[in-house]
């Protein structure tokens, strides 16, 4: 080892599910939106002046935050937007998560918040999902750092009912509470409404699944003022200007898409209705997924093998090699086409 | 304080320069470019396929990088790519930095290292620049916890030559130490070519300012492929996915407008020069920068009060209320006119 690596600060990366570049592929691996963006995201980019972006973006990506802020029907400064949902949760990390104390996590979750906790030096503690898949919430009341959970849950797609948030929520008053609602727009309730009841709460939301904008980085968090600013603070001693000018411009465009973005979110919703009827009969077993995804498992096929055989017929799926999930599969929504060469594929390969 | 706030990570955010959204000011005060992007960068935007943006973007930004690596002739290996140098460095501080012992830098110098040192809790040591602000090279030889300096140092516009630039690399083998070199393409000579040979060095530099591409937030860093992996493996920890597809697109075509860059960077050269002739002839003082912009002090006429009154004209310039540079304004270099507005303002105020 050199002198100078013994400061390095060594991590086990976090490791993004694949992006084939190959063509043709049915791509049901990373959660994304089968259906394009908002019409006005391809006229803002057309519409950039380019000659601009001689110049640094605004530094408080105002035009977006103000956006947010009355299609949410908060003050501006309650949003808080990042270059996607986990630089908001990476400066959540680093921001809210200074304790000597563990914060507090499903053990079947997002698999970026044990990274994120190890790189930052975070102590952390799993706590078990019970035999559904459930949260146990009053695993969450003993004494922590923090807390941190996506509802619905990835990958198992389980929501909660806010009544159960609320109660995590109140048992912590002492430390903050982030509520990762990724996939809150393809069911389940939104924590947001307790936020003026609860000034320790976050939550956070992304562009990149309900409003087809993964390409482009925007996610955002909103809470109490107190907690946004402290927020900014950090954002702005880590870097500045983070939020592009063409992504200002078209996020922008995604919020004011009212009934684009309710037509697709409908759409693929039906998709997942369909399709859970469609694997029931062939025999898959999941929870009753909230999200644009399904996480499956079967009795008498290996997950892995399923995986596998669908790769090679160019569908691509995510397979987590981690306990207590090393037979399940997580399946995005894609259209219906996508999802209709799927089943006809899984029938085959189980001699149906 | 609530409860809550007793595990803030509590911050002096860096004060970005003034971002005044008011039409017809003359903009010297935040170093960009005075002309467009290459205009390769707006067919590139018009070009961009909307729909596409459903994908995440490449999370190895690989069309930029190899980009990059051929224009440099390096491998792809050794070169990293973040959301404007600012998100290249705080990586960096956040990869490199994590010794018991203070990293060294210079006492006037971009202000955002003491923000990054004092938000990741990592000891630091300034060290004075002599009085005519130059760095001394000696004072950077006693043990530390890594090195950093910019080469022209901002805001002082001062080059330190190669062989001194070396000398500190070799002096520091233990640790890593990083040449910032946002200014370097107005002058001066880059640090390089000494990658090869020290695996200590790396060099990190910016479409911000010779690039015109402040708006679009792209910088890099290139070194050895070891510390380039160490980098990689934070920043795929923080967020694996920071360059969107239109940022990848417009930055591959600033890097090929090989012509372009040359013509607009000579022209900032050549009005720098001339700027220096004229702001002498009225008594101002300063170093001979290499970079984008002038550091300047009159014996007769304060900072402050020029500052102000070019403000009320609607010029905006830099000013830093720090010891040792608080008569001193950084004037950023734009196009030949603007300058010229600046000096006969300067001239009229002087009484001259």
């Amino acid at each position: 080892m050199k002198g100078w690596e013994k400061n390095i600060r060594k991590v086990v990366p976090y490791v993004p599910g694949e992006q084939p570049k190959q063509r043709g592929i049915i791509k049901l691996n990373t959660n994304e939106n089968p259906y394009p963006p908002a019409p006005g995201v391809a006229a803002a980019l057309k519409g950039m002046d380019a000659d601009m972006l001689r110049r640094y973006p605004d530094p408080t990506s105002e035009v977006l935050v103000k956006e947010l802020a009355a299609y949410y029907h908060l003050e501006p400064e309650q949003v808080f937007v990042g270059v996607g949902s986990d630089d908001v949760l990476a400066m959540c990390f680093l921001t809210f998560f200074n304790s000597q104390k563990p914060i507090l996590f499903p053990d079947i979750t997002y698999s970026f918040y044990d990274v994120w906790a190890e790189m930052l030096r975070i102590p952390y503690e799993r706590c078990a999902l019970d035999e559904e898949f459930r949260i146990v919430k009053e695993d969450y009341y003993k004494a922590n750092g923090g807390v941190i959970f996506p509802n619905p849950n990835a990958p198992t797609g389980v929501c909660q009912d806010l009544a159960a948030v609320e109660d995590i929520v109140a048992h912590n008053r002492d430390v903050v509470v982030i509520v990762d609602e990724a996939y809150i727009d393809f069911g389940g309730k939104s924590a947001l409404e307790l936020i003026d009841r609860y000034d320790n709460l976050l939550v956070v939301q992304t562009f990149s699944k309900s409003r087809s904008l993964a390409g482009m980085r925007v996610g955002y968090a909103m809470g109490n003022k107190i907690l946004i600013k402290y927020l900014n603070d950090v954002k702005y001693s880590f870097n500045s200007y983070t939020m592009n000018a063409p992504t200002l411009a078209a996020a922008v465009e995604a919020v004011k898409a009212e009934e684009y973005f309710k037509e697709t979110k409908g759409k693929i919703v039906a998709t997942r209705e369909r399709v859970k009827v469609e694997l029931g009969k062939l025999g898959f077993r999941f929870q009753d997924s909230q999200a644009n995804f399904l996480f499956i498992t079967h009795p008498q096929f290996s997950a892995r093998e399923i995986f596998e055989a669908l790769k090679i017929k160019k569908i691509y799926v995510r397979y987590f090699n981690k306990p207590r999930i090393d037979n399940y599969l997580r399946v995005t929504i894609g259209t219906d086409e996508e999802m209709d060469e799927l089943i006809s594929f899984l029938k085959k390969f189980m001699g149906k």
